[in-house]
């Protein structure tokens, strides 16, 4: 609605569409390329209606074997998960599976910039979150760690961004930090 | 059928699902990360039945926005698209969508490796042909250049990969030498 469209950085958005909105400005701005992907869907019955598209008909949602997002960003391969959570404190490590963990792993290994994006519904907080502190609390959680992280874990490790008009939510901004500050380890 | 599998680099498939296995050996080998996009679905209708998963009764495949395959290779973001022709000399530029050439484009302004594989089948030829040649050609039939690119054309500008078995089709050590070139360039 009109009014909700004044309330700066709260337009009633999910971080989905925040995260879309902004992956179009950064290709029109030739900033970055970052897509997010297709739901994996199973196809079992196609109708082809005579003069009109392709109907399908019946098909089932399958497990997706990466994360919702990749693409490029000056040279360098980006690779993440977005996830939003209307707790006030701890976020809930059930929120991730597997696959998305191993494939963050796998990217990571092969050099790619690997993150977490996480919003706070209720708080209208967006943070970056490196794979390696996610994979620090992950694997954690199987050795008796807690099964969630704490807020003030979050911000210790992460890049907290703000949401914005262009782009709604600048996290570019974060994985560039991330690159100088990989740099700075070699 | 297993009178096909013996037949050493042709065992009825198609260029996806070659291209879908070397990917599956080189994730597992750990030489590179890349998958092939879902295509995309508008859903329309879905069921949600007792008892038993989802069922999407309504949807419409939509345009990609991409290319078939991203990923990542050594630190290096990695973007093609998948094409085979049953001709045996030229190959039909109407094969590509404009908006392929246009991600492509972007992908590699940003520092991505671009390229074509092309597959021959008839002539069991594959061919890694690096993107610039692509545009090349593209640009050149929208001001009176031929619709179609030559087989000569492409052995000329491409780097030739044989199928194999494991992984199926090494196009990865096409990628590495495109990468070296690269540098040789700067
Ligand atoms: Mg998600
Ligand atoms: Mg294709």
């Amino acid at each position: 609605t009109a009014k909700k469209k004044l309330i700066f950085g709260d337009r009633g958005m999910t971080l989905e569409e925040e995260i879309n909105e902004s992956n179009k400005y950064y290709r029109s701005h030739e900033v970055a390329v970052i897509y997010k992907k297709p739901t994996p869907i199973q196809i079992v019955k196609v109708d082809y209606p005579k003069r009109s598209r392709a109907v399908i008909k019946e098909a089932y949602f399958r497990q997706a074997s990466t994360t919702d997002y990749n693409g490029v960003y000056h040279g360098y391969y980006v690779d993440f998960e977005a996830k939003e959570t209307k707790n006030k404190n701890t976020f809930p490590l059930k929120n991730f599976h597997q696959h998305q963990i191993d494939h963050l792993r796998m990217c990571q290994k092969q050099g790619g910039i690997c993150f977490v994006i996480i919003k706070y519904v209720t708080l209208k907080r967006y943070f970056v979150m490196p794979a390696d502190n996610l994979f620090q609390h992950w694997d954690a959680q199987k050795h008796e760690g807690a099964k969630s992280i704490q807020l003030q874990d979050i911000v210790d490790c992460s890049i907290e961004i703000k949401a914005n008009y262009d782009p709604t939510l600048p996290y570019i901004d974060a994985v560039q930090q991330l690159i100088e500050s990989g740099k700075e380890k070699q």
